[in-house]
Formats: C-alpha cells, sequence, structure tokens
C-alpha cells in the first residue's frame, strides 16, 4: 500500500458522511467510496444516481487464530446515523452485520484509501481503490471499472487465516427502485462464473435486447488464488438469503455454491407478489482466503468492471423530457467505451493485462501532483476537481465526442449543451485531455455555429436536438473564441486552427456587430450572460473578454494567414482595451457603465464585481498575456478581494441561491462598497459561486497575489470538509459542477505556465523565485517541472517528461541551468 | 405563554435534525415543527409527505428600538448542514436569510415549543404550536389547522417596535416537485382577503373541480390589531418576488400590497419555460406590528387552516396501485372533517371562535398527564406516541369510519387495512377515542368477517376493495374478539355488543376448528400472525391469546344471553390455559413444542420468545386479568427481560430489518439462551420493535416488575434523542407505527386501572403504594386519579373527572376514603 502523500491530504472519520470518493473513468460512470469504506452512488447504468445504493452489495472480512473464535465483520465503519428512515434501513443494506468501530478516508487521486480500527478485529484493514487516471490518455483514463483491494496486516504474534469476500448484486436493467427499497430491474438476470488467464470471478447478464438502453454486462471478479464462489446467493424468502451466506461465510470463511433450503417456508410467498418477500436480485460473491503469518500483511485485490453500452441520445434534463424519455421517444448512442470493449468481462481481462502499467502511470501523475511543492490546497482543488470529468457531468460518445452538463442533480444532469458561458471557466481537461476538449471546440465552430457567426451557448445538434434559439450568450462566444486559441496553443494541432478559422473569424465579427453597438469595441448592447440575463451598457466582464479574443483573432489569423485580418483585430484589440478602460475604471475596479442601473433588472452599476476580469483570467489560463493595464488589473483584483471575500456569509442577507452561510467565508459574486445596490441586482449576487473563487484567486496569484489567492482556495477547500459538502464535489446549478475546472488555473499561475507548441516554446515562470516543484502538461506530454537553487546560488531547473514528448524546441525558465529529461521506462509512453 | 411542566420533558437543541412535532388534528394530515423552528413536512393533502416542503413559508421579526439600527431575522435557528444539495438548497427555502444562533425545542402535548437564541436580535423569541385535543372528543381533536404563536419578550430598558411576519405558500392542488424543487401544482391558485368577527386574513383557493382529489383550500389567519397584508408576493423572475418581500419587510416592518417591477427583465423568460425563472406559487404574507415596553411580554398570534376534503377511496400502498392511482382508476371519499366544515375559512373561523375553550380543555389533558407522578418516560411514551392517532398512519372518513395503516412510508401509507396482527397491540384509541375504536371493530365484526368465521386479517372491502384473500391471522383474530370486549367495558355499550357477538362467537368457534387441532384448546396447527410467517405446533403467544379470547367470550356470551356459550368457553378458557401451560412451560419461559424447529422455516423452538404473553397482556389491558398462572407469567416476563435485552445491539449480528444498533440496547423478538436456534428462525426474530418493547414493559409492570419494565422505556425512548430518530416517530414498517400505540398500557399497568362500564365499576389499583397521580379515560369521561397517605397515615383517594362523568356506581381503590370531584366549570363538559 502507497501512502506516501498521505500527510499532504485531508483525512475525513467515517462520520463524514458527505464524503464521496468517485470510482470510474471518463464518461462511464461511476460508483463511489464513502468515508465508512462502503460502495455507494451507483451510477453506472447512464444516469447520475446520488443514493443509489446496490442492495446486499459490500466486502467483510472472517479472521482467525488457532484456538481463538472467528471474528467476522463487514469491512466498513459503523452506520452513524440518522437511523430515522420508515422502516429504519433498507433490507439490502444489512444494516444489523458487525462493523467496524472507526475509520479514517483519504485520497491521493486517483487512488482512495480507507483505513479501519476496531479492537475486536485481530488484523488492521485498510482499503485501496482506484480506477487508473493518466494524463493525456482519454482512453486508459475511461476504463469502467475499479480496482478495490484490502491490505490486512497481522500485528499479532500468532498466524491467523483471514478470509476476504465481496458481494454484488447483478442490478443490470436497473430500474430504479419500489416502495420497499427494492431493485426494479427489467428484465432477467444471470449470474455466470468466468476464468480467464488474470482472473476469476463472475460475469453479470441480462436478457435484455443488446440494443435496449437497460442492456448490460458486469463482471467481478479477484485475481487472487484459493478462492471460492457463490454465483448467486440463494433464491429464498424474507431474509434467508443473507441469512443463509452470512453463515456460511461466516462459519469457515469459504462459500458453497450448492446450498439449498428443502424446509416449507411462509404462506404469503403463495399468495402475494410481496417484493421484499422475494429476493429477485441475483447476488455474487467471491471469497478468498490466506493465510498471515505474524507480523505479516496480504493484499486481497478485487475488480469491478461494468459495460451498460447505450445511453439516450439527447440531454435529458426537465420533466418534458423525462417523460418523453419514459415513453421511449429518444433514440441511443453508445458510449466510447463501448468502442473499445464488447462487453464487461473484456474490460475485466484488459484491465488484469495490464494492470501493472496502468497503476505505474496512475502513480507517477500522483507522483507528480503530490509530490510537488504546491500548496496542499491547491493540489487538493486541482486533483479533488477532477472528478467532474469522471462523473456524470460529462459524457463521451462512440463518435469521439466530449460532452458535459453544467453539473448534475442526484437522477438526472443539469445545464445541457456544452453550456459555452459555464465552461468558459473550466482549464482542467484543456490541459490534462485537450483532445478531449478540441471535440467542444469543433462541435460549436463546426457544428453550432449560425452562418452569421452566432454562437448557441447550448451546443444540442450533434446529439440530434433542435438548435437553441436564445440570444448568444456574449461571454459564452467571446470565451470560446479564446479557447479556440488555447486549445491550439497547447496542442499544436494546425489543422485544428485551419479548420475553425473560418468560424471563429465569423464569431468574432458576430460579436463585434451584435455587442458594440458604437465601434469603441466595448461590448455595451444586451449581453447575455452565465448569470442568466443580459447586461447592459460597458462593463469590463464583457470587455476584458472581447480584448481578450481580439488579442487571439490576431494571433489565429497570423498563424491562419490572413494578415489583413490580423492587422484589424490588433488594432482593435488595442483600442478595445483602452476604451474599456477609459469607460469602466473608478480608480480601484471596473464598475457597469450605465446611468441608471434600474433602468434593468439584473445590472450591478457600481458594484465591485467578482467576474470583471474573466477575460484576463482567461487571457492568462490561454497564454495570451494581459489585456488590460497590469496595474489596473492588479488593483481591481485587490479589490474584489477586499470586498468582496466575506468572513462569515451570515452577514450576508440573501434570497438568492445559497452555497456558504452560517460562519463560512466565501467570495460573493459582487458587492458594492460604495453602495448603489439596483433594486434587482444580477440573481446571482450575493452567491458564492467555487468556479469563480477559484478564477479570482488564479487571477491574484497570476498578478502575484499569491497568498491571497490562496487564502481563497483554503476557505473553498474548508467548506468541503465532508461533513457538511463532499470534498469530491463542488456544488453550484448541481453535483460536480463544471465551472469549479477554472481550478486547473491555480496550477499554471503559480507554475507560470506558457504553452506554445505550434510556437514551439513552452515557458515557467514560477511565482516561487526559489526551490519549488510542479506538475505539467500539454498536448503532447506530461512531466514534472522542477527548481532548486544550488550550492552556489544558482537557481538550476529540471524539466521531466514523464509520459510523451517535451513537444518544444525551446524551454524558457528563469533559471541559470536547464535540465530536460525524458523517460523511456516501463510503463512511460 | 406556559411552560409549567418544561422540567418534565426532554428538550432538542436546534441541531436535533430529526426532531418533528407533527401538528393536525386526527384524519386531517399534518404540519410539522423542526427543532429549528421550523415548518417542514407539510402533509396536508391526504398524502404522507416526510421532506415535503412548502418554498417561502416562514416567520420572520423585525425588531427596532429609538435610535438602533433594525433587526430582521427569519425565525428559525440556523441551517447546521449538510449544505450538499445539489443546488446547495432549494430556492425556496431561502437558506440566505438571516437566521437565529440556537434553539431549544420541547413538547407538552400537544403544544409544541421552540426557543431562540440570538445575541443580535434584542428580544427573546418563543414560538408555540398547538392543534387542540381532548380526549373522547374526535371531533375538536381533529381540527385541519394549526395555532401558532410567537411569545416576544423585551428584556431591554427601552421599548421596542416589533414587527411579526408570516408567509406562506398557496400550495393547493399540490403535484409534486420538478427537477428545481420548485412546487408543481394542478390548476391555477388564488389568494384573496377575508375578514370575519374573529380573526382577519388570507383564504387560498385553486380553480381546480371540487370534486377533484386535489381540490382544497387554505386559510392562513391572525386575530391581531394593526396587521398588513400582501396577497400574493410578486409575480417577477428568478428570487425578485423574495427580494421584493424581505425588501419591503425588512424597510418598516409592514407589507405593501401595491408594489410592483416596471424595468424589463429577462430574456430567458421570453424564451423558455424555466420553472425557477418564474414563480408560479402565490405566497401570501401576514403582518402584526406591536409596541414591546422595557420588560413586557408580546404575544402574536396566527392560525393555519386548510380542507383538502376528498380523499382517494383504497389503500394505496404498492407501486401497481400507485400507477392505478395515477391514472385515475381510484374513487374518493371525503374525509370526516369535511362533514363539518364547508371549507378552510370557516375551520378558521370556528377555531378562532372557540380558542379559549378548546385551548383550555387541551391544557386540562396537558395538566392531567404531565402533571402526574407517573415517570417521566412513561409520560413521554404515552404523550409521544399520541401522534400516530393525528398522523398520516390513520385516516376518517366521511361515513364515520377510522381507519390504520400499519405506518407510513414517507410518501405512501405502509400496511394497509386496519390490520389486525399490528393493532393488536394498541391500546392509545381504545382509551383515549374509544368511539373511534369501535368503528374499526364493526368493521372487522360486521364487514368483513366471513361466515364461516374466518377473519381476513386486512380490511379492505368497506373502502370498496377486494377482499383479503389469505389466511386468517391466529394472533389477529383471537386479539380482535379480545378487543371486541375491551371496547365493550370501555364504552358501556350494549348494544355495540349485541350487534357484534354472532361474529365473534363465529370467529372464536372458527379459531378453536381452524387452529386447535386436537381439541384442547392450544393452537397447534398453522398459525399465521404478525410476523407475516406460520408458526406450528403449541406456543404461548397463540395459546394466551387464545386463553384470553375464550376467557373474554365467557364474559361476552353470558351478557349477550348466551348462557350455554358462557358455560362453554368458560369451561374451555380453563382447559386452554392448564393445557399451554403443560405443553410450554420450561421451568423459565414458555416454548415453542415442536419436535424438529426446522422442519419448517421460520419457527422459534427453544427460544424465549417476547411475544409469548401477549394474551396476556392484552388481557390486563382489557381488564380480564390474569389467564395463565400468575407465578409463571411473572417468571417468563423475568426470563424475557433477562435473556431478550440486549445492552449494546452491536453484538446482535443480523441480516434482519434494524430498529436499534450500535451501542444501543434494545429489547429482541427471540434469543436462545440454551441454544437451538432454528437454521431460519422467523424473519423478525432479532428485530427490536417499540410496540413489542412497551407490550412487555407493560407486562412486567402488570406483574410487579415495575423498575425493569420503567428501564425498557427508557431504553426505547433514550434512541429517539431527536439526532438519530424522531421523539414523535417510532419506526417498525413505517413512521408513527402502530404497534407503537401499546405505549398506553404503561399508564394503565401503574394505574392498576380497569374499566366495567357495562357493570358500573371502575378499579384503581396503582403499584405505588403510596403518593401517586394519573390521568385516567374511558368512554364516557376523563381526569385524574389522586392517591396520598394522610397525616394519619390513611391512604386517601381522589377521582377528580375532568370532562364527561364517572359513568360508574362504584370505584374500587386501595384507599381508606375515596373522594370523586366532578367539573362543571367552563369548557368542562
Amino acid at each position: 500500500m502507497n501512502t506516501t502523500f498521505r500527510d499532504r491530504v485531508r483525512a475525513y472519520p467515517g462520520t463524514a458522511s458527505q464524503a464521496a470518493f468517485l470510482l470510474g473513468g471518463i464518461g462511464t460512470g461511476n460508483v463511489s467510496v464513502g468515508a465508512r469504506g462502503e460502495l455507494r452512488d451507483w451510477e453506472i447504468f447512464n444516469w447520475p444516481g446520488k443514493g443509489n445504493y446496490l442492495p446486499f452489495s459490500f466486502f467483510a472480512a472472517r479472521v482467525v487464530g488457532a484456538g481463538a473464535e472467528p471474528v467476522t465483520r463487514v469491512l466498513e465503519a459503523r452506520l452513524p446515523g440518522p437511523h430515522a428512515k420508515s422502516h429504519g434501513y433498507y433490507n439490502g443494506e444489512l444494516a444489523g452485520l458487525p462493523r467496524l468501530a472507526e475509520s479514517t478516508m483519504w485520497s491521493t487521486y486517483p487512488f482512495v484509501y480507507v483505513e479501519f480500527r476496531d479492537d475486536e478485529l485481530p488484523v488492521r484493514v485498510t482499503m485501496e481503490a482506484f480506477t487508473p487516471f493518466v494524463p493525456g490518455d482519454e482512453s486508459d483514463s475511461g476504463i469502467p471499472g475499479a480496482v478495490i483491494r484490502y491490505h490486512v496486516q497481522n500485528p499479532t504474534g500468532a498466524d491467523l487465516t483471514v478470509s476476504l469476500v465481496g458481494s454484488l448484486a447483478n442490478a443490470l436493467g436497473f430500474a430504479g427502485y419500489d416502495v420497499f427499497g427494492n431493485l426494479k430491474l427489467d428484465g432477467n438476470v444471470e449470474n455466470e462464473r468466468r476464468d480467464s488467464p488474470h482472473c476469476r470471478g463472475l460475469h453479470y447478464t441480462t436478457d435484455l435486447d443488446p440494443s435496449s438502453e437497460r442492456f448490460g454486462t458486469i463482471a467481478f471478479a479477484t485475481d487472487e488464488e484459493n478462492v471460492t464462489f457463490r454465483r448467486a446467493w440463494l433464491q429464498g424468502q424474507w431474509t434467508d438469503n443473507a441469512q443463509d451466506f452470512w453463515d456460511d461465510f461466516a462459519s469457515d470463511g469459504r462459500l458453497d455454491d450448492s446450498r439449498t433450503i428443502d424446509a416449507p417456508g411462509s404462506e404469503l410467498d403463495n399468495f402475494y407478489d410481496f417484493s421484499y418477500l422475494r429476493l429477485r436480485e441475483k447476488v455474487g460473491s467471491i471469497a478468498v482466503e490466506k493465510s498471515i503469518p505474524a507480523g505479516q500483511t496480504a493484499t486481497f485485490q478485487f475488480a469491478v468492471t461494468w459495460h451498460v453500452p447505450n445511453r439516450p441520445k439527447g440531454w435529458i434534463e426537465v420533466d418534458d423530457e423525462l417523460a418523453a424519455h419514459a415513453a421511449g421517444r429518444y433514440p441511443t448512442i453508445r458510449n466510447h467505451y463501448a468502442t473499445e470493449y464488447a462487453d464487461a468481462w473484456e474490460v475485466m481481462q484488459r484491465l488484469h493485462r495490464d494492470l501493472p502499467t496502468l497503476e505505474a502511470r496512475s502513480r507517477h501523475f500522483t507522483e507528480a501532483l503530490y509530490g510537488s511543492t504546491l500548496p496542499d490546497e491547491v493540489i487538493e482543488a486541482v486533483a479533488n476537481n477532477i472528478t467532474v470529468v469522471r462523473s456524470h457531468t460529462c459524457f463521451w460518445t462512440e463518435d469521439g465526442n466530449f460532452y458535459g452538463w453544467e453539473g448534475i442533480r442526484d437522477h438526472v444532469g443539469c445545464g445541457k449543451g456544452n453550456v459555452n458561458h459555464v465552461w468558459n471557466y473550466a482549464q482542467t481537461i484543456a490541459y490534462l485531455f485537450p483532445a478531449l476538449e478540441r471535440t467542444m471546440r469543433r462541435i460549436e465552430f463546426q457544428g453550432e455555429l449560425d452562418a452569421d457567426g452566432a454562437l448557441p451557448f447550448r451546443s444540442l445538434q450533434s446529439l440530434g436536438e433542435a438548435k437553441w434559439q436564445m440570444v448568444p450568450a456574449a461571454d459564452g462566444q467571446l470565451g470560446a473564441i479564446v479557447r479556440v486559441f488555447r486549445e491550439w496553443r497547447l496542442s499544436g494541432d494546425d489543422a485544428f486552427l485551419r479548420d475553425l478559422w473560418p468560424g471563429v473569424d465569423r464569431a468574432m465579427e458576430y460579436a463585434l456587430r451584435r455587442w458594440d453597438t458604437d465601434g469603441d469595441a466595448v461590448p455595451d448592447g444586451q449581453q447575455s450572460n452565465t448569470y442568466d440575463i443580459e447586461f447592459y451598457g460597458p462593463n469590463a466582464m464583457m470587455g476584458s473578454l472581447m480584448a481578450a479574443a481580439l488579442k487571439a483573432c490576431a494571433v489565429m489569423a497570423e498563424a491562419a494567414g490572413d494578415p489583413a485580418k490580423a492587422e484589424r483585430y490588433t488594432t482593435l484589440a488595442t483600442r478595445s482595451a483602452a476604451n474599456l478602460d477609459r469607460l469602466c475604471w473608478n480608480g480601484a475596479f471596473y464598475e457597469q457603465r450605465l446611468d441608471d442601473p434600474d433602468a434593468y433588472r439584473y445590472q450591478f452599476g457600481r458594484g465591485c464585481h467578482s467576474d470583471q476580469l474573466l477575460g484576463q483570467f482567461l487571457a492568462h489560463a490561454s497564454g495570451l498575456g494581459h489585456v488590460l493595464p497590469a496595474d489596473h488589473v492588479r488593483q481591481a483584483l485587490s479589490a474584489i478581494y477586499t470586498n468582496n471575500l466575506v468572513d462569515q456569509m451570515s452577514t450576508v442577507h440573501t434570497v438568492q441561491r445559497v452555497y456558504a452561510l452560517n460562519d463560512e467565508p466565501g467570495l460573493v459574486l459582487c458587492s458594492w462598497p460604495e453602495g448603489g445596490r439596483p433594486r434587482f441586482p444580477f440573481g446571482y449576487s450575493d452567491e458564492v459561486w467555487t468556479g469563480v473563487e477559484y478564477q479570482v484567486a488564479a487571477s491574484l496569484i497570476y498578478e502575484g497575489l499569491v497568498e491571497e489567492g490562496l487564502t481563497l482556495v483554503r476557505y473553498v477547500r474548508g467548506r468541503h470538509d465532508g461533513f457538511l459538502r463532499n470534498p469530491w464535489s463542488e456544488n453550484e446549478a448541481g453535483h460536480h459542477y463544471s465551472r469549479s475546472l477554472s481550478s486547473f488555473a491555480l496550477l499554471t499561475a503559480l507554475l507560470g505556465f506558457v504553452v506554445d507548441l505550434p510556437g514551439g516554446v513552452m515557458t515557467f515562470a514560477p511565482k516561487a523565485t526559489g526551490d519549488f516543484t510542479s506538475f505539467w502538461c500539454h498536448g503532447k506530454g506530461w512531466g514534472v517541472y522542477r527548481q532548486r537553487r544550488d550550492e552556489q546560488g544558482e537557481l538550476v531547473a529540471e524539466v521531466e517528461v514523464i509520459e510523451g514528448e517535451l513537444g518544444v524546441a525551446e524551454v524558457r525558465t528563469p533559471a541559470d541551468r536547464v535540465v530536460v529529461l525524458e523517460w523511456v521506462r516501463a510503463g512511460g509512453r
């Protein structure tokens, strides 16, 4: 077990009921590990499923030494309550089986650990689970499954025999729960035994038609020796199934697949179709027995894989759409993983065959990130939000397209269609999986863009839906232009730029026509935006985005071979920035220039707006540098930090949505330090969005206000403590909200990272002037950047390439000497 | 504010998230008060609705003194979290409005109190709420509404102006929530202003057809002066509604019903039917302003009433039935309250007109119960479980019939049809509302009973459903016979006995034929029972029930004028008891006599069974006295207490349902002190049911094992601490589980209370030999029994009749002197 970086991360006790670490790959769905070590939130069926539990699915251990009574325990910490469900607990939760006194959970992404403590259990057990994750390799980061291990240490002076059993219900055809909390399944399921060279286990099937949305397979297997199986628990009445299983396992630590019942049962069964009475799920179990010598540790390894290939083709979100889906009115499209694997057993074989490599490569990432000198809170903000990419907020279809909701509700997505004004903030995928991010730009500029250059802010057409008809979002459209620039620079993919440039140019011209009514290159017309309303008049959020887009277009036009356009956009970029500064700068920050902020609802007027420099943020994160005067940028960020960071959110009296409250600190979206709050300011103005907090934090860091930026990050992460919120989900309009992916910019800001693959230059300009280490990545490779002062006081930099290639001819750093190390070792690519 | 008995009851801090006190009357549905002082679990629409919230429905106060800044706060304690819903909080929860630091909740039934503490609020506020409750008066205990008051104390040295505002959404036509958590309403709602001599307020209507199931009215009113109203909040976009309301109220503590918006709003509204965007509910508000002099207290009184007359006629429980209901395939039947009131405003007028009397009579009950010397835990067990009678576990229809589910799930009933084997344990309604209890017996014996005497254990036919076809429950059928006896003795209603006797006789003969296969008057055949399985062979649960039923039949036969039958049953009763004792007594307790307890599934064999003396319990609670040898009864109860009371439930490893766990104590249904646990014992054998714990506790007390009984009661109540479970809901197969109504027998046991109205005798034989006071009640009156030793050492008893009449010619007590006091005062009847 690898506990190298345990001291760098927070730990969550078993009572941290909100902590849930998502296993599963990109576009595969998930199952989560809770702080008690339980498997929870089964979301493997192409739908979000917070709270979805699989009955009878858990691990347990039986420990016995010579002359001692065996001790059999479920490998989960005790249920802390409340115990107030209408029936106490669901039958399938088996709440009355003995559990362990305490647990501690931590994670070094993509690995999660749960350590158990219990005086009655003679061994020390730690669970370890992960799904392989390798930057730049979306395929190997997209395996529909997870490895689950238990490390069992024998601290006694005598040898012990330990049996570890895992049970998993076959929930294929999952159609929710009945009023008894039992699974409703479409079709009939079967569990079969399978052996392969690398593993042995159970393959779960259903008799549903392979084209049906609920069709699929699940595999549950181990690579261990000395294994016994139960293909399916006894099909009795009431609790016969679990009673028999537990008695069987507890008696000798082995499973007997031939047990039956012959005694007559209950009359009710002859008479009434009472779901609680008859176990309809088929629950399979796998037990592994090992002898653990005194003082030694043994590991018991299991894996779960799934393959539920067909997802509804479309964006199903609101009640009407759910009803249409229930009525069968959506076609299906396959998940990308279905193009790589025929069924769950094939996934299982591949996972086992390549596990050493997959795990080693995953650990290289862990080491690169957690082994850095980045502050703990930054590592946490970057790493934990990677979860978004592998949650149901995102999906990945057979045609290679990658999609994002804004976030997810418990059981359905929220915010359809790669919403450009929300994804505007996100950086993580652009850096870690740039090929996926590029599909989003292609969908926008090659699929959605109107002939006149208007970009619908929801991309619906590529999934066969009608075009989103509303006015384009000014922030989303301008940001998308900058993001094309970013994708091009991070990939060096000139063909990508060539393909998209005509559309980008059209979109830029549209933006100028549509939002700049007076020709000063500052948006002043009706500006629809991410607050789901429209701004009027000049403001720096849209102004900085326009300046950034123009600057990006100037560079792209040149590269696309259109020098006239390059000149036009260069001129406009300068004019845009100058005019914005003149119009909106109030000496302390950028205001909205509007004579009567109450003439329209939802303005902010003289307010200090946290997103006033969103364009500047995007410019930095994309490598465009300053688009507004650096001193004003820095002053404005100071003003945001001073005015909008609230120590105790209870002092903010608001009727808006609430993401921070009571004595929690938070950065509100707007404040009015000099008064002038409109009667109806924009309806999210009092809200605290982690995506904006990170945007501001990264912007502060870019401007050298590092401590302020880190303070903000600490506040955000402090609110996600496992008790009040899930450390692996920052919520806004949904769990795992996409805007939180702005967090990756904390890393690029601290690293001073600018990538220009087309130009062959990569720049590291860390905020730290001395010793410093960080993970880096771009479209062709990833690794670690290190700088340290040697004994002579010279700054020495080392650029280590762990996977892929350096990708540039020139590396710029503040160091006196630079060394490039490229890996050629097992597991590296 | 009446805080007389505050020290007798437990208090729950605002963080006790499970604590929810149900307002509402018999057969009316409910709204609950939570420990933070919030209104929660709106269940006024003829369905259970745990977790159903009404958006924008809360109370707030604005306090201002001369020269001070006004302080405006929602009158709820802060939200303690988790804050992890997908969108943080629902918009309608207004989680960002300022709340109070802390709260403490307590209840002296039917009154609930929540005291708030907050350093920033210049006044001390306590909420008081109740729905009138008077034993024996089901009509006045069945008012669909509640009084909600705020007592505001000004502890400062200066006068303060205090405004109290209440807001309530018009949720008529309630059809659940959309994916945004917003109300879905059938039909269109309107709010109108109404004034009456006793109150002024708002009347909520819907344009649904009055015959439709979702039709109804709601009233919200006050009897205060200096009132301002807002009929409906601004119909704007996004959060305009709440922003405007809060600004309006916070500005001057008064409401302006004429406020409008003229500035243009958001484009989205022109384009997309986005439920969060437009407030569809109409939220009404009522504000009352008072000046409170230094050191003084003022009370602000409001009331809510509702009238949702039509409920589905039938027992809708499982998925198929829910689907049939959704498809409109159930007729409707009116609630009983609809026969008394035409609409919610009529309820409101009546409530206000008679409030002094209704409240005084309710307080007489509180004083009679809480002013007694009964142990705190007994008062709590009796009083808190009265909630069952006024929860959705029960309903009361226009024809006068009273019905009970076993309990309720969050959103649907659980266990249809007055299940006789579950209601077997319940005593509360039999004593407090005997007229209602008698309708349940009439339904069984006049409606359901087969020609051959078989009694379906679910009564379905009176609501138009097909007869329950399964084998009768031996325990339910035998218990129902005893309960006819109880109802007759508690009411003195000879006509009731005459009407039912032929059926009772038929049921008794059926029981003998069906369950006693060898003529020894001990059941030994297949005995279906409350564990949802069948026992085989002699056992004391069924045996004691048969002995009790035979003894009851002997008395009833005599009274019904059938001396031959009386003789037959007398003989059989004696034979039954003697044979049972001979067959099952093992020297320590009564076993199941079965050669091979594994020959059938779900037996208990040599186990010590907590329900082994259920028939004896019912005999005592009904006034039949001992039916088995008193020494064996006492020994068996000692054995149950010793063997089945588990100190730490974590030591019980069970796959069954779980109602007590971890370090909690609990009485399991069965144990095997000498071994012999079957491979598949009855499937609830390891479970802890409060209804059985009270049954055993009362039985212990009846046998003089008072401390043991009280210990059990303390354990049960200790588990319901507000954090882990709701103090006002003991759950088994559902919230507010009917079996918990066995708790009333704790009172009758301690009081040694035997009522024989037909015979004109009432007996008080308290377990306490000295000073003692208790509430008493029967079908004709209720009051307080007191005994004390006077200075001469003589025991003096006083029987106070608070409502109704003494009802008997003879009162038996252990006292040397007995005084009867009958009330003739305002409010008494």
